[in-house]
C-alpha cells in the first residue's frame, strides 16, 4: 500500500465480522438467483452460485423470465451475449424484480465496445433500479461518461486503475453511485466498491484470473446471491462477494502445479468458493475503507 | 431399507446382468443422440454422452432440427432454457423422431415454476409419444396433477420422497406411466423408475450431486443414449442409466480430497462415466423392484 | 510413415522455427478474436483462446456482431448450433471483417448432415473470403462435392483418410483451396493443411481427443488467433495451430491416470495449450510437407 491518501483498515475487526456474516447468510438461506446471462460462462456461473451457497436458475425468454424472476430472491443481468430476444427479457424481468423489491445486479459486459451493448446497458439503468452495477473500469466509464474505448471485454490499458489514479477513480465511483442509486463495483487489479458515501478498496485476487473466461461473470453471479441474502447491506454484501472471488483466486493459485493451466485454475477457483467459510474469509480479506 | 412393504432384490443376478447388458449395448453401438437442450449444462451433457459411449449432436433451429433428428438414434428434449425459437424445434423434431420410431426422452426442467415451462411440457406430451419422462418429484407432479409449487429447478421440500411416502409415489409414477405411455423416472435421494406394471427403486447417488449444476440434465442425456441402444427394453435401459449416474456420483465422491469442491466433482463424475463398465455396474448398483 | 509417395521432413529446422514463430507472435500480440460459435463448446473455445495467448469475444446478434467484429483482429465462424438469428450475424460480420481485411475462419460443423448446415456453409463461402476452412473430411467433402453423408458431427467411416487415400485427399484439398482461395484444413487421425501449392501432413494428436466434445471447435478458435497474429502466413499459422492442438492432446494424455476420463482430459488439454511454448512445439511437432 503506497498511497498515503488512503487509510489502511485491514485489521478492522468489526468490518471483517460483517463480511463473514454476509457469507454465512448466503449459506444459511440459499438464495435463488435468476440469471439472464451469456452462454459463454453460464455453466461456471451456475456452479459458482451453487459453490457459494446459492441456487441458480436461468430463464431468458421474455414470457418465461417474468414468471421465474417472481419466485427468486434476486436477479443477475449480464449482457455478454445479448440479442434481440433476450434484451426484452432483461427489461421485463428487471421491472418485475424491481416492483417486488428484489435486489438486482447489472454486469454490462462489453459496454463501450458496441453501440448495442452501451445503449442496452443505459436503457436498463434508466428503467430498472439496480442495487449493484459491476464491471471493469472501461465498461463503467462507458456508462458514466459516454466514452467508448473498451477493448473487447477487457479493460482498456488507458483506463488502468493505479495507485496514482485511485483517488480519482474512487470519487468517480461515488459520484456514479450517487447518480444511479446503485452500488458501483469497478473490478480489476484493485477493486473499488462504492456507494455515494463509502468505498471499499479490495486487493484480493491474482493476475492469472484474467486468463480464465468468466471470472467477472462468476463474481456478478455470486454477488447476486450475496445481495439476495443480505438485502439490508448491499454495499457490504457486494464487498464481501468481491473479497470472496479474489481470495478464492489467490487460494486456487496456490494449489496449481507446474503442469496446470487456466482450465484447472478455473476448476480450483470454483472449488475454493465451495470450501470457503467465514473464518477463511476473515483471515484472507485484504481491504480498506475510504 | 426400512420399509417392510418393499421387497429388496439387490442380489437379483438376472436383473444385474440386464443392467450391465444395457451399458454394453451403448458402448457397442455408439448411438447418435439428438439433444435440444439448455445452454447451461449442454457441454457437460455432450461430454457425458461421449463418456458413456454415445455420440451427441445439438440442433435447435426448427429447420435444422428436423433434418438432424432423422439421422439420429434417439432424441433428448430438455426445456431448461426454452424460448420461442426452440419450442417449435422441440415439437417438430419430436414429431419426426416419433414417426421414425426413435425413442424420445423429455426432461421438463422447471415445470411448475413458470407457466411457459408447464404448458410447453404438457403440449409436448400431448403431441409426442415419449419413451421416458424424467424429472424431480415437483416437476413430475406439476405435469401429472397440474400443481405448481416447484421451487426453481430443484424439488420443493414439501414434495420430498421419503420411506414413508415411497409406496404412494410408486403408485403415482405407475399411474402416470399408464396415462402417458412413457416410462416415468422420478429422481432424487431415492429414484423411482416405473412403467405401469413395474418400478425400480434405486438408491445410488450422493447428496453432493445436488451441488453441481446439470446432474439431472446429464442423466437425461445419457438416458437418451441408453434408450437409443436398447429400444426393446426402455424401462431397463432407463433404470440402468439412473444406476450409472448415481454410482458414478458415489465413485467420484470417493476421489475427492479436502480441497476439492463441486467443480472437480463434476469432472470426476464425467470421468467415472467414461471408465464405468458392466462389471463395476453390477458391483455397485443398488436397487430393488416393486 | 508407410507411404513412399510422401517425403518426410520432420527435421526441417526452418519449418520448425516458422511454426514456433507463429506461436510466439500470438503470445506477443494477444489477437482479439470475434467468435460466432455454438453454445455447446463456447466456454472451452474461450478458455483455449486465452490459453494460447489470444483474447476471445463472442457476439452473435446481427447488430452487435457488426460493431464487435470491427474492433477485432480476426473472425471465427462456427455453425455448430446455427439458427435463424445467428446466420445473418455470420453473414454480416463476415462481410465487414472481409472489408477490413481481417482473416476469417469457417468451421462448417455438421455440413452434409442437414440441408440448413450445408446451404449456410455454402452461402457463407460464396459471400465471404475465408482465409481458412477447417472441418473433418465428411464436412469438407459435403462443401466441395455436394455429397451429404456426414454422420452427425463426426466424419463418416466411408470417408476415412488412410495412408492409401492420402495422396488423393491432398490433391482434393489443394484443388478445393484453389477454388475457394482459402487454406483448407481437413483434420482427423492425419491432418491435411493445404493451399493450392503446398500441404502440411500433420500426425500429432491422440485418438482419445474424439471422446471430448469440442476439440475441433477449440482448434478453429485458436486458429483464429494464429491467423490474426500471422496475417502474412496463413498456411503456416494454420499448420502451427493444428500441431499445437494435436501436440497438446498428446501431452495431456500422458498426464492422465487410471481414474481420469474425458472431462479431466479436456482440462489438461487446455492446460497444455496454456503452458506450450515455441521450444516444446519444435520438439513435438510431427509433420511433413508435400
Amino acid at each position: 500500500m503506497k498511497s498515503t491518501e488512503l487509510t489502511a483498515k485491514y485489521e478492522n475487526k468489526e468490518e471483517l465480522e460483517m463480511l463473514a456474516k454476509m457469507l454465512e447468510n448466503v449459506r444459511n438461506t440459499t438464495p435463488l438467483v435468476h440469471n439472464i446471462t451469456n452462454y459463454v460462462t453460464v455453466n461456471d456461473c451456475a456452479n459458482a452460485l451453487l459453490a457459494c451457497g446459492g441456487s441458480p436458475i436461468m430463464a431468458d425468454d421474455v414470457e418465461d423470465a417474468k414468471d421465474i424472476t417472481a419466485i427468486c430472491t434476486s436477479l443477475n443481468i449480464n449482457i455478454g451475449t445479448l440479442n434481440k430476444n433476450t434484451i426484452p427479457a432483461m427489461l421485463e424481468a428487471g421491472k418485475i424484480a424491481d416492483s417486488l423489491g428484489h435486489p438486482i445486479i447489472l454486469d454490462p459486459v462489453g459496454a463501450g465496445a458496441s453501440k448495442l451493448r452501451t445503449e442496452t446497458a443505459k436503457t436498463l439503468i434508466e428503467n430498472i433500479h439496480f442495487s449493484v452495477i459491476r464491471g471493469n473500469i472501461s465498461e463503467i466509464k462507458a456508462l458514466a461518461l459516454g466514452e467508448g474505448n473498451t477493448k473487447g471485454v477487457d479493460a482498456d490499458v488507458a483506463d488502468a486503475v493505479t495507485e496514482e489514479t485511485l483517488p480519482n477513480v474512487v470519487k468517480f465511483a461515488k459520484d456514479f453511485s450517487d447518480k444511479t442509486g446503485a452500488v458501483i463495483a469497478i473490478t480489476g487489479a484493485i477493486d473499488i466498491i462504492a456507494d455515494s458515501n463509502k468505498a471499499y478498496l479490495i486487493r484480493n485476487g491474482h493476475p492469472m484470473m484474467s486468463k480464465i473466461t468468466g471470472t467477472g461473470c462468476m463474481l456478478s453471479a455470486i454477488t447476486g446471491a450475496y445481495i439476495g441474502a443480505n438485502q439490508e447491506n448491499i454495499l457490504e454484501a457486494t464487498a464481501a462477494a468481491v473479497c470472496v472471488m479474489g481470495l478464492c483466486g489467490e487460494r486456487a493459485y496456490k494449489r496449481l502445479n507446474a503442469n496446470d493451466g487456466n482450465s484447472t485454475y478455473r476448476n480450483y477457483i470454483i472449488d475454493e468458493i465451495y470450501n470457503l467459510n467465514g473464518e477463511k474469509l476473515k483471515e484472507g480479506a485484504k481491504f480498506e475503507i475510504v
